[in-house]
């Protein structure tokens, strides 16, 4: 008698709709995120959700409700966007609201770090973990705390915004530079490469291993988790730097009792934010 | 019937001790910290208590215990501390068992960043607030974090340690520097100085002022509070720093909302180690 939950994950890039039971995708589907045009986003939103409550009625199941990940800086307590950098025609954008009018299921909604870090908790890499951070490592870079069986939010909405900390000693920027560079230039090349012990590739990874451990070791010397979740699509080819990140983070962490704090991969891959926006519901 | 509680804030240069009887601090004692002699030490403690003790038996008052705040990462579970960087001979020291042993009260201890921030949350500059930070600005930078009524200690009871934070981008430690480099050349003169314009003493100001903003953006962009509350004996010239840490902090913060944390200064001064510490047993 359970119900099904959606859940849509908004990227830069792609949206990804599925349908869940319980623990389970029954469903998913992809589609590109727009370009500059809100009324063609809450079209295609539509044609990713059509599909999903149909195989929900042939199942006879109900739907709780819709969850969205968004990135971006959200007043949760208005259910609206305030800024989201890679989707600017979403900036100012009302969505629960929106999303609740043209489609008659409730809406929540949440930013994609989140998402990200629910999911891997309650269903993913963090399931016996009480006091984890999460970084999302991809096109840009997220952050999210889960302490006291929720997401931290702060007292603004605000917390967790990692990829904006350190701002001055671009460490955090270096690693999104370094990335992106990466990943223009064929990552599973360079991977390759780094594995073979060519020079560029490994010296590209060594440092995104190293500034990504001083990001880490900050992190834990200001809230001192007992894990670190790193996700995005950068944990693909994370063998080859975390174990630099995990020896940079140890030598810079202040406390000897906190220098115990792990760091681990995520497990849901490329369907942990529309996981993570489906568990809103849970 | 309520008790007295004694406090003592054992700093790198100086050892306070208070008697406090519900808010109010009813006596007080100042020693210089031995140098390098771990016997002296617990003497030096000794005679510090005594007093309070002669004191709050003339008043026919019992002592419900004795709090300590002492500089440097403990081991919370084990009362014991893992490294006093001010006063080295207390590494590794059994402090709470061996006060207990010698003075026959019960003995709690707490860093002191907590001390200082539990005092201004309970008594002082932060009783409306619910979610604080606390930056001591001295001899070192100290942080400690007020969250769901209590200090946040953290998984392994590291977190706060604002002063390793940002390690390599080297801001928190050229504010000490900075500091020190005043506190050396005689902050009051540097401040009347600053006051009438002239211009080193303006510099130097003015570069605190920005590291400082800098820092408590990173702070915010992480932990999000609603209130970073400045202490320490650098709080006598923040009317003339403070100014510009607002400014470069609001420029720095990601989320829009998250701008709105406040930055106001300590009210206890020089006592607000010594009664956290006695705080510790409210």
């Amino acid at each position: 008698m359970s119900e099904y939950i959606i859940g849509i994950d908004v990227g830069g890039t792609n949206m990804r709709g599925i349908l869940l039971d319980g623990e389970k995708i029954l469903q998913s589907y992809t589609l590109s995120t727009p370009k500059n045009d809100l009324d063609k986003f809450y079209s295609f939103l539509k044609a990713l959700i059509e599909p999903l409550v149909e195989k929900s009625k042939q199942n006879k199941k109900k739907i709780t409700g819709i969850g969205l990940s968004v990135a971006g800086m959200h007043d949760f307590n208005k259910g609206k966007i305030i800024k989201s950098p890679n989707i600017t025609y979403l900036n100012e954008e009302d969505i629960c609201a929106n999303v609740e009018k043209r489609l008659n299921f409730p809406v929540k909604f949440d930013n994609d770090a989140n998402c990200f870090l629910r999911a891997e908790i309650k269903l993913g890499a963090g399931v016996k973990f009480k006091n984890a951070f999460g970084m999302t490592l991809g096109t840009g870079i997220g952050g999210a705390w889960w302490l006291n069986n929720k997401i931290y939010q702060g007292s603004h909405g605000g917390a967790g915004e990692v990829g904006h900390t350190l701002l001055y000693n671009s460490q955090i920027e270096e690693i999104e530079e370094t990335y992106q560079r990466l990943t223009s230039n064929n990552p599973a090349q360079l991977a390759e490469q780094a594995y073979r012990g060519e020079d560029i590739a490994e010296k590209t990874f060594k440092q995104i291993g190293e500034n990504l451990g001083i990001a880490c070791a900050n992190i834990v010397n200001l809230i001192d988790p007992e894990v670190i979740i790193i996700g995005g699509s950068a944990v693909k080819s994370s063998d080859i730097f975390l174990p630099v990140t995990k020896k940079k983070m140890r030598e810079n962490i202040a406390d000897p009792l906190s220098k115990n704090t792990k760091i681990i991969k995520a497990k849901l891959g490329d369907n942990a934010g529309a996981i993570g926006a489906a568990l809103l519901y849970t």
